[in-house]
């Protein structure tokens, strides 16, 4: 298709904003993305978050070869990046948005509504070896790839 | 992994219902499905349906080749299947089940709620070529296929 997403790096561990096409008719609204391209893989997996309650957060974690992007369909998320040294707040508040989180990005959620819903690529299949959930750790995986 | 998605066969075309994995904790609960298993193929777009005006009908239409699985991730959706001779009618009402529409089968959807959002995951790129929109069409081939 010659329409593309337009694409903004936030400047954090090459994490990036997707601006998606959006269709708007009288019978409603939808937001296209295209695998591998939109969305800047092809998923193994998806999953979707729902039923958070209030204040709570997620995340506070990275992964060593995963590659995720997250949209957020119902409500607001607000979500916290950073790769060590740099790091970018993002909110995102409906369908025509997804937030590309690379491999060795830590990246914390806040569901800001109880009715938020966040749809969740992963690039690769579940792997808990792939989790990074100890910040010491990330920080020395950080530094020993020389980013 | 070890635990598959019941899959609920409706009758219709090969049209299915499918159970996918839910992960509760304190923090919430995930709905996770597994592209090529749970979500039966590796989907080449995905669109999110939204702001669909009350009493408004979606769809009623079929694919030549395109498979679909529709998801609705928040509130909920009725959706109306046949394939010429055998129809069924299902309501989709959370993240954690999924409708599988092989090509030809036609369908309709009639969002129940204002805020309702319906995932849909397509396995062919966009072609407007492979909708079959009239329904006299569809049932000539349908009975050319001697399906």
């Amino acid at each position: 298709m010659a329409e593309r997403t337009l694409s903004e790096d936030l400047g954090v561990g090459g994490a990036s904003l997707r601006h998606f096409k959006l269709v708007r008719d009288p019978r409603g609204t939808l937001a296209v993305a295209d695998f591998g391209a939109d969305v800047p893989f092809v998923p193994a997996r998806y999953f979707v978050v729902f039923d958070v309650p209030g204040e709570r957060g997620r995340g506070g974690h990275a992964h060593v070869s995963c590659h995720q992007v997250l949209a957020c369909v119902r409500g607001s998320v607000r979500i916290e990046l950073d790769d060590g040294a740099r790091r970018a707040e993002v909110l995102l508040d409906g369908p025509g948005t997804g937030l590309h989180v690379p491999p060795m990005v830590w990246c914390a959620q806040h569901f800001l509504v109880p009715d938020a819903v966040l749809l969740v690529f992963a690039s690769e299949p579940y792997d808990p070896e792939d989790y990074v959930r100890d910040r010491a750790r990330f920080l020395a995986l950080r530094a020993a790839s020389g980013a």
